[in-house]
């Protein structure tokens, strides 16, 4: 049996679970290294506690078996939660978290138990990257290191947000055969008081701030990098100060043992230390992996505990509406001594 | 108050429905015209049967003010579903069936209450087209048939699926400005048993059928058909005429008041009578609108009722496994007198 799964059997020993079932396309991956979209139709691993596991999938998509799952085909024509409901005996059934309402509210209609949320498991088994997932990430941030590197000397007075996202997108097809992690986000001067803003025809003029949020991957798994570069301008030089040091004392603070809430206060406090905190309006980081945001959040909610071999964004930023923000994101890897910053790209105060 | 919310909030009175939470994103499109990924973040219409609905929404994200609902926002730091609990107060929750267990389950241990999937009102909802919807469906057909008409000329020994498949979407995207509505499928010889094969370095050879199932957008509003083209083949040949009678039998057979499940079998018993029935093994269509698949299937399970304004795929095939396999698609829409085929390319048997 492959090692994640042995991990996540010796976890439902310990607490008692009878049964997890995975549903998630990224999950899936992880797990046993399935990479398919069924659409709408179910694609559900069972496993058991004390049994073989069981791949239930719709025999329009035919698989290669498996020492690790026993294959159940169903058609079309038949009830796949009934099939399902007919294999599962024990009383304590974790399901993924991201698996659809529609589906868990047949098996619960169908199968009474004790129904939690498999994420705690997912999340944790996830949350810590292995030798060969830490290259992969390594590799995925040199090349959105390169292709920041080479957009750099696009941002010009007169070009417009849309014509920079779209030279951005060409580097990074022209360096990787993957695609990217996320949409990136190209914001100039006011625009960048928006952590979401999509991409417009905004022309970059004097004084503007140019945010460039953006990520790549590499064999699946993604880098994300948040950049802001700068013209004269007081205010968004104070604040980039700011949001600077906020950055580097949480990755300074990094540390196996801590919590997660520990980090997010330090930059959170430090930013409202200035009489800014209510625009640093969201949380300080975010877990990532085989997707761009995976478990665990960094915020002052999360209780969970920092780990060697974890992987998350820290990405303070500072948010003027009307005026123009700043933010600097980077990920960082967890070892026994502290973080270790996967990306390379100078993050010194830079004029355009 | 929009017409579509006003039409749920009637069912919830007849039905004695307390609150219905919409999450999914075409739902909200649906629903309240809001185009937004909020990502792994709550975003939550709450349609309640006596009072205000209620939009929750991270303030990451801000968006205008509405007539339909209130507007609550949360930030990282706070529990969006402790919150959305707090506005609860009746015995029957609907939730929707693209909502993610995580978030269910964390409401269902906050707020007891008898929760039902509302799949059954938002599909029902969406399904029936109004006419403003009817012609971006009309239009999304008829620019698949036109880049269908270009591509044919490409069809040709030598070339392989994956050239053809990437002239499709240069074709796609010349004539649209939307997203194609699903990755075309380019099937060649033995790889179009496969009803979801992906395309790949496959050379079109002399015998070979060459499958093509597409589709693309007019605003939001997806089209989606299938051709198989021919070359001398007598088995081909001989399955392609009962996929075609089949294909026209179904849609003779559509009317308002049928079940979906009586049009199944009409197309399966045919194909059945000479013996192929075992060969085709998925459902006779799906609903389409704002998504390529969505509610009713026509399926043997499917115990809907067809009624006018619907829109639907009718797609019978038979795949020979490691031969070759032919399907015929079309959509379809109901009218008072019966159904009405979108596409018009032509499905007479074509040789390449």
């Amino acid at each position: 049996m492959n090692k994640r799964i042995s991990k996540i059997k010796r976890i439902m020993e310990q607490e008692c679970i009878d049964h997890v079932l995975i549903t998630d396309y990224y999950n899936l991956k992880y797990f046993i290294n399935l990479e398919l979209d069924s659409g709408e139709r179910l694609l559900a691993l069972l496993i058991n506690k004390d049994k073989e596991n069981i791949l239930f999938i719709n025999e329009l998509f035919s698989i290669p078996s498996s020492d690790d799952y026993k294959i159940i085909y169903y058609n079309d024509t038949e009830d796949c939660i009934s099939i399902l409901s007919s294999y599962l005996s024990g009383k304590s059934i974790y399901v993924d978290g991201k698996w659809t309402a529609s589906f868990l509210l047949r098996l619960m209609n169908r199968f009474s138990a004790n129904y939690q949320d498999a994420i705690f498991l997912t999340t944790k088994l996830r949350s810590i990257k292995d030798e060969q997932e830490i290259k992969f990430m390594i590799k995925a941030s040199l090349d959105n290191d390169e292709v920041m590197r080479r957009i750099v000397p696009f941002i010009k007075i007169g070009i417009s947000e849309k014509e920079l996202y779209n030279q951005l997108l060409f580097e990074f097809e022209n360096l990787t055969c993957e695609p990217v992690s996320f949409e990136p986000i190209v914001a100039f001067g006011k625009n960048a008081s928006n952590p979401h803003h999509q991409s417009n025809d905004t022309i970059l003029q004097k004084g503007d701030v140019c945010l460039i949020d953006m990520g790549c991957r590499h064999q699946g798994y993604c880098s994300d990098m948040t950049r802001t570069f700068l013209q004269k301008n007081e205010k968004m030089e104070e604040i980039y100060d700011i949001v600077k040091t906020a950055n580097l004392l949480a990755i300074e603070a990094i540390k196996p043992g801590k919590k997660f809430s520990q980090i997010d206060k330090i930059a959170r406090d430090y930013i409202i230390s200035f009489g800014y905190g209510q625009y640093f309006t969201h949380r300080l980081g975010h877990g990532i992996g085989l997707e761009v945001h995976e478990g665990y959040d960094v915020s002052s909610s999360s209780e969970a505990i920092i780990e060697e071999g974890m992987c998350f964004s820290i990405e303070p930023g500072i948010y003027l509406p009307d005026i123009g923000g700043v933010r600097i994101e980077d990920l960082v890897l967890v070892t026994e001594k502290g973080g270790i910053v996967l990306n390379s790209f100078s993050k010194e105060k830079t004029f355009i």
